[in-house]
This record gives C-alpha cells, structure tokens and sequence, in this order.
C-alpha cells in the first residue's frame, strides 16, 4: 500500500451533491404510516414546584392519542454519570428552568396537539430562582436540587507537582479573571425526533445525532428495554458541534408517547425549542494564576473556574474537566492546580459544546501574549519555549506519540508574515497567535472503540457496515476513501452503511474527535482483511504469491508484470463459488488507561493520541464604532497525515466561521431572570459569509504511529484558538485587552475609552 | 450442541404479532418525502402494433412530473437467460396482452395520474392473435415475436435410457392426456413498488419480492447501474407463492420515472393489474405414456407438455423442466423421454408459481393409481416399490444423500387408515394418496449458495445479518431460532436484519425451497464462528478449556460444573476492550454440479439434497351436484429435521389450502379470447376457512447430513401432491377420472353421466 490512489488525495465528498441540492433527508421530513404529532408543554417558571398536573381535558380532546406526563416516566432520571443522574427527562416534582418539558401530547395533526396543550392544567407553586453561577453557591441561595448543597453539580479538584513551589521560584506572575456567555450551537437543523414501535416492542428512532449507538444505550437504559430492541436509525444530521451526542428529553417523550399510543409520533421544535430546551456551552468565570522564569517557562499555574450548568447535569462534568485537559495537552505544565465548579442555575442545560471553555482556553491564551510582552518574549519564542514535544509526558500522565505543535507554530507564524506584522501595522490593525493540544478519544471503556465489515458485490463493488458518524464533517466519506484505497476501487464502489445503531458494531460516533482515528482505523483493519482474502484467491487464479500481487481499479494485478492482471469481480465469484465468500472484519481500540474517573480525577494515559494546531488572526479595529472585523487567518494544524486535505481545510474553514468568529465577536444570549431573550435565528446572531476571513491552511503531518496512514484529527482546530488569537491580535491592533467574551463593540470602546482615560 | 433449547422445539414466529393485529408495514403503506403517484398505460389489444404514442398533452398537464414510454427503456429486454431476453418491460414496437404496459405517468396525485393517462394517444395498428398454445404452434398462426417459429419459446428435450426399449420390454403400457387452466397467485397484497433516487445514483426500491438480491441484480443490468447503487429495501411481502422472485415491468418502470422526475415514485397496482399485469401460473397439456413390468415397477415413461407461456418468457424455460426434475426426483425412471414446449399466445405472462406445473405432476400421480388398478396393486405398494431410496441416483444423475419417502409413504397410510378405508368406504366418500419428491436449491452458481455475520451488543444481544428472505412462511424465525440455539439465548435477544440487497450479504431468496437447507446452514454457521469466540474469551475468564464450555441463556457455563459461570455480556465487553469485538461470518454453498445448462439439459447432481413427502386426502363427492369435499388430509414429509416443528406443520396447511384444494378444485381463469374474466377477488375463487380438511400433519426426519441440524425444506409439501390425492380419491369415491382440472361439480357431473352411459 506504498503508492495511493485516494488517501492523501483531495477528493469530493460523497454527500455533496444531495447536501447541495437538498435532496438529503432530514428527521423532520419523514412521515411513517399512522404517524402522530407531538406538541410539549413546557415551564413558564425558571422554578417552582408542581403540585398537580390536570390532563384529562387534553386526553379526551377528539384526535388526541396520548398525554404524557412525569408520571410516566417512572421516575428514571438521566445523566451520563452514575453520580449525575439529576434529569427527570419529563419533570415529576419541580421545573427548574423555563422551557422545561412538563408534559407532551401526540395527536393526529399538530393543531390537535396544540390545542390540547392547553387543556393541560398544572398548579405551580412558584419557588425563588437563582440565575448566576456566583449568586447560586452562596449561602442562603435557592437550592435547585436536594442533593447539591450551595448548587455544586460537580467540582473538579486536579493537583500536580508542587504549585506553591513553582510560584515562589517564579520570575514573573500574573493573575487575570476571563468570563463567557452563554451561547448555542444554532445547528442549521432543528431539533427533531421520530419513534416508531412494534408489538414485538422494536423501538425505532429517528433524529440528528452524533452517535446512534450512545443514543441507543441512554434509551434502552431510561425504558428499560435491551439493546436488541432500542433501534436508532441513521438519518442526516444538519450539524451538531458537541450537541447532539447527549440525550434529550424529546427522544424520550417522543418514545413514551409512540409506546402509549402504539403508533408512531414525530416530534419537531419550533426554533425557540431548539435555541432553550436542547443544550446550550455553558458560560464561565475563569480565574488564572501563572508563574513563569525569566525566560517565558511555565513553572506554576493555578486555574480556577466557575460554570454556569443551567438546571442539570447532561455532559456538564466532562465539560468542568476537559477545558483543563486540553491545556495540558498544549504545553509543558510542571505545577498546576485545577479547580473546576459546575454550578446548578434556574436557565436552560448546558452541554458539550465544540471544544468546552472557550473562555479557560482563550483567556490562558491571551494571558501568555500578557506575560510575553511583560518580559519581551515575542508570543511565538514563548509558545515554542513551552510547547509539548513527541515523547513528552503530560502533567496528568498521558504520553504524546506524535506532535507537530512546534513546526505548527512556526509555519503559522511564516506564512501570515508574523515577523513583519506583529507590533508594526498602523493603529487598528493586528496580528494575534492562539495554539492547542488536543485528546484524540476519550477513556471510554468499550464504547470507545470501533469495529467494521465488508462485504462484496458479485460485480466488483462492496459494501462497508462501520458504526462511523457523520455530522456534517466528512467522516462517511473518509471511510469510503480509505476502504477504497486499500482495496483498489473507485469511491463510488464502495457503498457505505453506517450510524445505524442496530446493523452497525459499536462506535462511539462523531465525539471526542476520534472519527479519523478509532473508526477510520477500524475500517482500514477491515479492508485489509478483505484485501487479504481477495489477494489469496487471486494467488491462485494468477499462479503468484501474495506479496506480488496489488489490487488498482478493481483489479488485481502482479506488481512486476500489471499485464498479468484479473478483474476483482471474477475472484469474488470464485470465493463464492468456494464457499469462502470475502467477508471483511477489523477493529480498533484506542491504547487508553481506562479509569472510571477520568472526568474528576484524570490520571495515566487520557487519549489515544493528540492533535496539535495554531492559529494566527489578523484584525481591523474600528476604534469609532468598536467593531472588530478578523480579515485574515493563517492556521497550521498537525492532523497527523491528511487523508483528504480538502476535508482538513474544510474544518479550518467550518471552526473559524462558528467556534471561532462566532463565538469569539458574535454569539451569546441575553436574559432577563431565566427568560433567553433572543432565541430565535433574527436576534441570535450568527457569522454571515461577510463577516468570514481569508482563510490560509497549512497541514502538519506528524505521521502518528497508530494512526490510520498516520492521521489524527482536524475537528477544532479554528474553534480552539481564534479566541485566543483575535483577542491577542486586538490589542495588536488598540492596545486594550478584552477578557470579556463574546468582544462586542460596546466592550471594545469601554476598553478603549478606560485606555483613555488613564 | 448436543441439548437444543430451540431448535427441534414448537416457537411462536417473531413476526406473529405484527403480522396478526395489522401493524406489519408493506411497500403501499409507505410514503416518502415529495413521492410521486405513479400509474400505468396498459394495452387494450391482445397483439397490436404500435404506430405512435403522443404523451405531449399528458407532459403538459399540472402535476405531472414524468411520462415514459418504450423510448425511455433504450430497448433493453428482460429474461431469466441470455437466450430467453424477449421482454421490452416498457413495450416499444407491439403490444403482445391486454394489460401490457404501454406508458406510465408519475404526478404529484393519483387522480392526475389517472387523468394523464387519458390523454396519452397511441395508435395501434390491431393484428390477429392467437390464444391457445396448440393454435399457436400452428402453421400460419400469428407469430407473436419475430425470432419465435410456430411461437415456440422454448423446447426441452430430456433423454435417458433406452425409451422404446423399455416400452417394448413393459408388461403394461398406459397412455393418458391431462389438461390445466391457468390460474394466479392471488397473494393478499396486491403487487406494489416505491423507488427512491438521489443525485449520487443511488436508487433504492421497495416492492413485495422473494429476493431482494436478484431484483436487484436485474434492475441493475436492465438500468445499467453497478450493484452498489441498486439497493433493494426490507419490507413485509403479503405472499409470494414464486410469484415475487422475477423482475416484474413495475419496478423497471418506477425506477425510470424516478431517475426523469429525480422524485420517488410508487405504484400501487388494482387488484385487477395484480391479477393481469404481473405473472400467473401456467397451462399445460400433458401427455403421459407409461410402461410397467407386472409388478407394477416403472419401465419406461414418454411425457410431452405443451404449456402456455403466455405473451414473454419470465422465467418460463425453468417452468418447462422443472416439473420433469420433479418427477424424476420421487421415482426411479430407467427410461425416460421428456418433451416439454412452452408456447407464446397473447395473454398475460406465466411464470413460476409453487411447484411448476401441477397438471403435469398430479397426472403422472393419478396415472400411477390408473395402472395399479389395472394390474390389481394397492396404490401405496405401487409408489412403495418405485420410490427413490438413500444411495440412489436420480435419471438425470443426482445422488440421493438423504430420502425418507418410503417411510412418509408408510405413515402416511397408516395413520390415514388406508387399509381400512382404499375401497372400502361407501359411495361418495373416498380415500386417495401423492407422493412427490423435491429439489432443494437449483444450480444458480454464486446465487445459490448464502452468507450471514453476526454483531453483539455490548448487553449480551446479537444482530443476525442475514439474506435469508421471509414471505409469510417463517424464515426469519428459522435463522434467529438457530442463532439463538447455537449461542444460548434467547429468541428475543437475536435481532434480525434480513432482505435488504444493500446490508445483506448474497443469497438467492426464498426460492428453489433453499432457505431453511442454504441460509439456515450459513447463518448456523455465522453463530458456530461467533460462539468459538466468546467461548476462547469465556475460557480465558473461567479457566477452563473452550471443550468445558457451554452456552445456555446467556452464560458461559462448565458443562461439569454450571455454578462456575460467566455472563455473556461479560466475555462480549472483554472482547471490546481487548480490541477483538465478536464478529461471526459463517457461509453455505450447496454442493452441485453447477452447469449452464440445467434448464434446458440437465445433467449431474441437480440439487444439495431432496425433500420427499406422501398426502393421503379424502373426498366426499356428492353425485347430485358434483360437488367435491375434501374432508380429511394426512400428509407425512420427510423434511431432513423440523427446526420448528409448528412452522412445518404450518407450511402442510398453507399448501393444503392454495396449492392444494384451491387449485385442484377451484382457481382457474375465464377467458373472453385475451380478456380475463374474473380478475377480482369476488369472481376468482380461494378456498376459505370452510372449505378447508381436518389436516394431520406427521412429521418424518432421515437427518439429512449437509442440512443444517439434518434440516431440508417444507415449503410445497401439500400443493405438490394434493392433485394426485384429490383425482384419486374421487376415482375411490365415485369411479370416475377427472383428467382436467381444476375439478370443477360440472365436469364431475359430465364424468358420472358419461360413466353411466357406457
């Protein structure tokens, strides 16, 4: 497999033209026979206590088929967690949030089902609410749960090496405090669910999602049915950003009411639903202490952080660790002390959002450009003097096999002309740097591996059964590409069947940016047992050993002599005829030390690999208005190997546009109590095509050792470091640092104003 | 595998309850998104030429989205065999039936699909038809395609022995004519297709059939398309009979309205279309010469069958051999001449339906009893001493592995009361006795043999991906019973996914009786693989050896030691973790001499092995009004071994019922020149529930030893030898011989008034 005729190659997706065209089908546009629709009533009260809940005007409304309540839920509550199992995923006692799912109803046509909406009658008895973090962990404070004294969902406490030490023998330290927004993953998509089931109680599911097989286990555990039973079907998902791997509570209405109706129920939300009561990034307080020599060396750090949970748990503790993880997994951390609070609040759940805390990320970012300057290190020498290396040990233990983070600095550095422009462009204009690590896999147990199969078509052509994802990044196609690759066929020859929680071995899905690694690497392991079989047969037929043979265009051909060829189709039948039909299988699972803990005590070996990635942004500021428009990024990634590189840049381009522009100028939502005010799609606002950049990609290619072909990962790269670099570029640009995001322009002019008057 | 917890035992159908209360979804249930209404132009003519076909008014209409006509096909023919290719499945140049299809209209309702139609103008050019085979094959007929003299569209001529030898040698020679009408299917589910396309070029077809592989295989050469992009879905199929194997004109024809409207399409043929326009059985004239010694062995045997094929082959040329093979396969033939002619007439296409050719079996079986008589042998002495036995070879060269006719014979009489009752009953009443013998699987090369996978669930469930097809007569329960036997679970805990040309690996279908002897043996052997597995792992676990190890409701177990046991699930998440999920592939290839020419030259072994079966029906005539009862029936079949003891006993009283009473006493079409009569469900009668026998079904097993657990098939057990049991048993009853069926009061009353004349 020396030579390559699609890995490595930049070649179109397969979804591309039904994607273009809009011919990809969508949950919310499948009807079933008999189907219903479902409507949710939900919580006008950011809390209060539910003293009954009167249905029976809705149950006897003509064309009404079932109304669900908390009392049909038995009581099961949800969390990823054994520990954060808090969510009555349609309310029994309390409502903690506005846009809280009370009950549901599943009528013939979706007027029906509004209408007996509101034939529910529910008495609350309204309860003060807590809105802040801050406010929330105060004495006296509401308590949202019984059992989260002062609202902690979770606290995170990571130590390692001496951090008292580090600082005494530090030249420099430096202490800032950065906070975030709340924002929304905004999926162009909206949220939707539809759920058919037998009378051989088969359970199928319907809705965007980024792992058919994590959604299967959550609701084969909340219904108490097998696996066997729990289907979850593939369907297009239009963008997901970390939201929609968790369970929400309309696949489980959705389910209670198709079960209680026998029939099939569809349920779609209205925008608002999708903007309040799905998932939303948490906001954060970040406050951070660090200590470095005189020569830029980080020696002690010290990071405290405070989250906005909303009302639950969801995947809330993994996102308290994960912003910690991911900075250790960018430089050398000798001392660090971590303390990570996940506090309840009366506002929507908040979940795992691309990568989680931006604003822990970016502030640490900004914070080392603050100290550079401090002591006269240019931001690029001070990122290279810190930055893990290939071999190196991470604070918390995990190994780093493969790092191209230097030669990513460096490259970034080189091809955005950082040397002429940093501290040189006229007032108005900078140039800023942000860099990551990043953990490729999670420690998932068996959930975090991958298996695959093939089989063939009596013309040559096969079929590819892998558990793989895709959201919208290009995942099916890179499956396609390598198993095509590897076996000598074109990409249309390859038919892929994924994302079906029910045909497909378990997968954990698009999540932990493990795609290109863990389920690419197990098609690979299944093409190549295929290749294998083909390659015996055609020793046969061809009178050659294996080792002289290789598979091109479907063909086998010997290598010396490619005259002496047969076509691919012709050994498939003769396998068949043989009665050795060639059935591939390959798996992998990522070299992980599997704790139970990782999220609240991550020790030894956290990923399989890591990713590694910079970013430098160029920005105008308009020092009138304060409005900061990012002109140019350079970014240079270390993927590992490209397996497409149109695929790569593609996710430079999707993460600069909405973890990165987005997120950093853009995005967040305004409140009044628990009331989001601006959810809808006109008053959220989101980068249009004009507010994107020129957008300059380079790829690292470290060539990991137990990557596919050496890949890694490409997924957040932009989301992970425009913070950082936009808001080191706009004190490039004005002199004035923003640790407030999302950098609106009234914060900008504040600053600028404060500047002044100094 | 010594104990079976399944297998062997009486298990309700895992589809029973969908299948009972109406929830079971078939292909006219389903919608897709922006799906078009289809409709089809048929031909008013039984042979015409057409001059012109002007759709223009019809494209103009509002709504329509697609016309095609015999333009739109680029010419290509269907046909089983490269030689048989004679149907244009959108006819270009003639019409050949009334109700061919002419054109077809896809609009955005039925109603302006209907009304379309209207205003397609076609000009025909009328010419004489012909539609009688033996008028047909007459100097001078209209010939109905250019390449067919005196429209024979296929002769078979068999040959063996030394035929006028054993004539000459025979103590007694019979010559007898039997005649057959046509009749249908009649499947509950009147024949549907619903074809999805997208840009990419895949086309996805839902439509009732017997095998989702071979439609595909068809549409694919017919559309030129590679097997990957032809993907034939899953979906209940009310019925089939052999009528859902073949390629039929509406799928060709929605596939092409698709890909011009790039829109899905579905059709949804009248129960009149159904009855016309998609396949019947075929008519036949048989003529029988029969020499014997005096003790009743066969010497020599001439046989001539003139079918009717109808207007196009379908897969006629198999319909023509396939009744000889038959035959050859229950008695020893020394000297056999076969001649068998399918005939083009213009009306509607025959194809293959149960067992082909009825006439021809139940005259050969009530001939046998003619000669019995004559030669003063019981009739069940007289099969006895002409049945095939273990070892034997069959006429055209097929070993006999395994053959339990003899015994079925003996039981069958015996439990029936034979010797009590063959001759003894008063008048009216009367007992009579078939016997057949059946192939299992035909020489269909790659297509013949099945393969199947296995995954697991992380909870101890497992996934069957399997070919096997099930079209009422319970294969899908058969493969997961078997599944679940050989890896100790539960039915419930193996999940099927089946018939779906895409996912599924090749398998022929239900087709050629081979389900239960082909893919039973492969997805056997897909669960053997997959229990060596978990039993590798389990052993590790236990500390035992894999030979120590048993498998029983979901543990591993030590067979000397069951308290020391390990949960399934337990020993599947090792194997995840260990990065060696259980992954079973198992295959099956029936072992024959796979010759081109089996149809039309058969030679070797014909099949993997035989089925054999004996029914002993009885009739209570009434002489008044020739009326016929069939009031008992005792059928015994060697089926190797039941699987499922309930589901062959069920499979006795389908065939009892359609193959059996239904054709040899009621179904038969009426005829205006090409025009059917009675093509609607008032006018073509099935039996119902009260015209159904007391049936004992008596189960034999001779333990096949390539048959999966010594299993072969039960699929046409009745309908094979109902014919022969119901003539004789009226011979028994009243004394006369109905040579032409169906056997209708009138032709009772003709037979006794003709009988008391002489």
């Amino acid at each position: 497999m020396a030579e390559h005729t699609l890995v490595g190659h930049r070649v179109p997706r397969i979804d591309s033209l039904d994607k273009a065209t809009g011919q990809a089908r969508y949950t919310a546009d499948l009807t079933l026979p008999r189907m219903l629709y479902g409507k949710v009533l939900r919580s006008p009260h950011a809390h209060a206590r539910i003293l009954n809940i009167d249905a029976s005007k809705a149950e006897r409304l003509r064309g009404v088929k079932a109304v669900v309540t908390g009392r049909d839920t038995a009581g099961v509550r949800w969390g990823v967690f054994r520990y954060t199992r808090d969510q009555q995923l349609l309310t029994g006692d309390k409502v903690r949030y506005i846009g809280e799912d009370v009950a549901a109803v599943a009528a013939e046509d979706e007027e029906t089902a509004m209408e007996a909406l509101e034939l529910i009658e529910v008495d609350y008895e309204v309860l003060p609410a807590v809105f802040g973090p801050l406010e929330a962990m105060q004495e006296g404070a509401p308590q949202i749960h019984d059992h989260a004294e002062n609202n902690i969902n979770i606290h995170v406490p990571i130590e390692v090496g001496d951090v008292e030490k580090g600082f005494k023998k530090s030249y420099h330290v430096r202490e800032d405090r950065f906070v975030d927004s709340e924002y929304t993953y905004c999926q162009t998509e909206p949220y939707a669910v539809l759920v058919n089931c037998d009378l051989s109680g088969n359970l199928e599911i319907w809705t965007p999602n980024a792992s058919p097989h994590t959604k299967a286990k959550a609701l084969s555990n909340l219904l108490e049915m097998p696996l066997t039973k729990v289907k979850v079907r593939r369907i297009c998902t239009g963008g997901a950003f970390g939201g929609r791997s968790d369970i929400f509570p309309g696949e489980f209405i959705a389910a209670l009411m198709a079960l209680k109706a026998a029939r099939p129920v569809k349920l779609v939300y209205t925008r608002e639903e999708s903007f309040t009561s799905v998932r939303q990034a948490h906001s954060m307080i970040v406050d951070l202490k660090t200590g470095v020599r005189k020569d830029g060396t980080l020696l002690a750090n010290e990071i405290k952080v405070i989250m906005d949970g909303g009302a639950y748990s969801s995947t809330g503790p993994i996102a308290t660790s994960v912003p910690f993880l991911v900075w250790e997994e960018t430089y050398r951390l000798p001392n660090v002390r971590f303390n990570g609070y996940r506090v309840y609040t009366n506002k929507p759940v908040r979940g795992m959002y691309r990568c989680h805390g931006r604003a822990f990320l970016g502030g640490l970012g900004m914070q080392l450009d603050m100290i550079a300057e401090e002591l006269g290190i240019d931001p690029v020498e001070m990122r290279l003097r810190n930055a893990l290396r290939t071999g190196d040990t991470q604070a918390t233990g995990s190994k780093i096999i493969s790092c191209g983070l230097s030669e990513a600095l460096q490259q970034a550095a080189e091809k955005s002309g950082w040397k002429e422009k940093r501290g040189k462009l006229p007032f108005g204009k900078g140039i800023g740097m942000g860099a990551n690590g990043m953990m490729v896999g999670f420690p998932m147990g068996i959930r975090g591996g991958s298996s695959a199969m093939i089989k063939f078509n009596e013309d040559g052509g096969a079929t590819l059964i892998s558990g793989v994802v895709d959201t919208g990044s290009g995942n099916d196609s890179m499956v396609v590409q390598i198993a095509a690759d590897v076996l000598g066929l074109k990409m249309e020859d390859v038919n892929l069947v994924s994302a079906d929680s029910e045909i497909t071995p378990l997968d954990q899905g698009a999540y932990s940016q493990a795609a290109a690694f863990v389920s690419a690497n197990a098609a690979m392991a299944a093409a190549i047992d295929a290749r294998e079989q083909i390659l015996n047969i055609a020793s046969d037929m061809l009178d050659a050993t294996v080792e002289e043979l290789g598979l091109r265009d479907g063909y086998v051909y010997m290598k010396e002599r490619p005259e002496r060829n047969i076509w691919m189709g012709k050994a498939i039948r003769k396998a068949l005829m043989d009665d050795t039909p060639i059935m591939g299988r390959g798996s992998y699972m990522p070299k992980i030390d599997q704790t139970r803990e990782w999220v609240s005590n991550p020790k030894g070996q956290q990923a399989g690999t890591f990713s590694f990635g910079a970013v430098v942004a160029e920005v105008e500021v308009d020092a009138e208005t304060g409005q900061v428009r990012v002109s140019n990024v350079t970014g240079a990634h270390d993927c590992g190997f490209a397996i497409n590189p149109m695929a790569v840049e593609g996710q430079l381009e999707g993460s600069v546009a909405s973890g990165g522009v987005g997120a950093t100028l853009l995005e967040e939502h305004y409140w009044d109590g628990g009331q989001m005010l601006n959810a809808s799609m006109l008053e959220y606002k989101v980068p249009l095509s004009v507010d994107m950049p020129q957008i300059t990609p380079i790829i690292v290619e470290s060539m990991d050792p137990e990557g596919p072909f050496g890949a890694k990962e490409a997924g957040l790269w932009g989301s992970m470091n425009m913070f950082q670099a936009i808001g080191n570029a706009i004190y490039d640009a004005v002199g004035v640092w923003i640790k407030d995001f999302p950098i609106t322009p009234d914060k900008v002019l504040a600053a600028l104003e404060e500047r002044n008057r100094d």
